[in-house]
């Protein structure tokens, strides 16, 4: 509890996030509320719902956080059924079969987001009704890759939106000797440098797996701009050792807090 | 296509919708982009990536459809996946295993949005690690209810992301004689007046179907202040026509504009 | 319980199943158990084990059956899993979840199976390797046709094996005013009189509402002979009934027995 | 070629599997047809469809293979559905999306087998009604776990019908030194030596991946008679090379075959 507190207070320092309010609430008492994204912008998702609201919220977030780690981190668009997912996913009291039921839908919107940050084209159809109809198009040429084990948990979310996405993977662990994270397993598609990857690994706490990965897959020669890391929760202290690793990866997550659910893998896998 | 024109310009003259520049692009070409969303606000629904885009786009938006139709009508933050996943669904080419797939990632965003509207309360819970955590809860006492058939196409999603939500069903057709709408079929949940309802149809032309289905729930008890509809393509007539009639109702829709998909059903089922 | 019991005693010297068991267990007591499945045969799906149970059972099971309601009906291979997916969906203690989940476990196998009866031809492929191998081929040409409102419940597993098999419908219900069968909603693919189909109704009770869909398959064109109606549970006399009036109609459930579990639909849809 | 060609031989001596017709085939030509399932018993699977064939087929494949591998080694009930899917599987020119969409389909058909390996016991339930019913009711304890990487193909299965089972985790691979099989990453549930275990690993080749998995959860203290290996392929010298090496394991399998096709793993991920 001391070092999660003394953890926060640098938080709220060096990145507030989502939410300006940060730094005027009570510091002696429900740490977790400091930093949570404020209830006033959760209706926002929806576009047109109270102009003024989304104005204003926006603008102190965006803001604040660009001025932090700048627009490589993006945060899904705060709702309620988000913020309910995320309360259930943190709640010990939760089952596991609700857990991997809410976790399994909190992925899917975050995979939906993460392909929305893939390169398209503008392209035009023709309706059944000889309409012409101005739309998009996205390129060919992206693949999955999770690192082990948490990250396996959004497979399925990403099949299920891309039917036959390719997918690699990666385990890396710290070796028992040296105590330094080393890569134990990698299995890429074999023209991955020439791909836009969609890293997936949910629970984002010291970052330092992640950083391994990513130095793995330039191994490989893709460039780190060409990642987009999917997760579900991050530390700012994560998110921001990420990105000044990689100051050109993109990171997507909907929600960032100095306490991480780090028995997500656990409870989702039910092992230890 | 004269027709079709026709309606076009009214629609320009009263219900523009999602973006300002829609009264400035040239009348006598490329119609259905003078209506569409515009590619500028493409990258809002990801929160914190350009702040300036995002609050312009969208003070454009919401004014003027507030003007136009009031917060009643919300439409999904635009992104580029949703543009994709509209212009698959518009494509006359197209295949049906595609368009299956498809429309029924569209819905599932669309339904996600829908739970969001929902009621819910403020509550705290423990996490694993002993810390409390400010979320929130959804309260109980909703269901859906399908407009056959086409609506039908949207059970699915909604059973997708509520495990064991109660769905009823109402089958609205011509009558051979009067030609009038009139009611074949209604199902519901035994004490659906105390519920609220989503209440799904992929396609609103006219809104005459939605309408005669809303009257048949009133007449169950229902206040329409209860009815959230969940819809994937509106033209702007037929959101008008359903709010005009309902004025506390609440539609969520994707895109409106004045050619509306109507192959749908047709395309999702595979009959005609 | 008066009228079940004279229903149990007709079936038992008219139409026992499954087992030759049947005839002799003890007729004051359990009634559900004289004409379930015996346990013995639990586990002839696995066809290589246990050989000597697999014979005797099935041939008890096949000579009896056949001699009653010849090749036309068919049942699944019974097996412990089935047993458990039918117990829990007897069970009146089953929460709506458990039903939904076992109900669309059941109702997948047999949509596998009804798949299985469609005609297929054989078919020499080439293996990644470069050797040939003799595998099968299935025909085009089938579609699904839910009766409402129950059979909707099946199309979604039919769905899951099927991508973008095409879906028609059917709702029957009785007139007001005459208590008859009338056919209120009709929608098939156009061509369905070259079709095979894949008939779905959960509950097979009296069989008058099969029999009624069937007719108006009949009047598009369809021969009953290309009719596999999917079915979970059926009674005696339900079953009896459809094959009296369309010989040549295929059926396929996976229990039959006196008391039908008649609140399918209702809990399934948590509509009454 | 010519080692493939000599295993096939020394199979059809010492391991036929499922037709005794498998002797008596030209040897010269069509060699994967040898010792594949004979069409004839194709509708066994149903099991009151043709008594004779059913009963015919079953003693000669029953019998025969017992004399070879005993009853550990079972085969799902083969129908032409699941010959489709073989099918598909093995041909070259599948497509990423059906090959995958596919080896799902036959998955989900084998965990349905393999949890119905699984200990039951009699229990008798209610019915809405106010009936009893006698019935099974699986037994607590179970857990998966996936052999790296292919085996993983088969966790969503396993899921999809067991909501919330424990999935736990085994990667084996040669080491670069030594070239003998290491285990470099193992992830089990804490009392997995209480528990009855299904093993996924789709492609039985040489059996010495599965050997050493099974000695890794021999080590955690399982008994081999709790673990079941659920596959899709086998090879007749993997399935006996396992048996050999634990005689107490049960292997389920929908073909055993001298070619399996190893491109599964690489195909179903995407990934060489």
């Amino acid at each position: 509890m001391e070092r999660y507190f003394d953890d926060s207070v640098v938080i709220e320092n060096n990145m507030p996030c989502h939410n300006q309010q940060t730094n005027n609430v009570n510091q002696d008492h429900a740490i977790m509320k400091q930093v949570r994204f404020a209830n006033s912008n959760a209706s926002s998702a929806v576009s047109n719902s109270g102009v003024e609201e989304v104005k204003e919220t926006s603008e102190g977030l965006n803001t604040e956080v660009q001025v932090q780690l700048g627009p490589q981190l993006k945060l899904l668009p705060l709702n309620d059924q988000i913020r309910e997912l995320q309360t259930i996913i943190r709640d010990i009291k939760t089952s596991r079969g609700d857990f991997v039921f809410c976790a399994d839908r909190l992925i899917r919107l975050v995979v939906e987001q993460g392909l929305n940050q893939l390169p398209y084209s503008e392209c035009t159809v023709t309706t059944p009704t000889g309409h012409k109809y101005d739309g998009v198009k996205f390129e060919k040429g992206n693949c999955g890759v999770s690192i082990m084990r948490s990250g396996e948990a959004m497979e399925q979310g990403l099949r299920d939106c891309c039917r036959s996405i390719r997918i690699g993977k990666i385990l890396i662990q710290s070796d028992e000797d040296t105590q330094k994270a080393k890569v134990f397993y990698a299995k890429f598609p074999p023209d991955i440098y020439r791909r836009k990857v969609l890293l997936m690994y949910p629970i984002l706490s010291t970052g330092n797996t992640v950083i391994e990965a990513v130095r793995v897959l330039i191994e490989h020669g893709l460039q780190p701009k060409h990642i987009i890391l999917l997760s579900l929760f991050s530390t700012p202290h994560g998110a921001k050792s990420i990105i000044q690793e990689f100051p050109d990866i993109t990171i997507l997550t909907t929600e960032v807090h100095p306490v991480a659910p780090t028995h997500f893998g656990q409870k989702y896998f039910g092992t230890d």
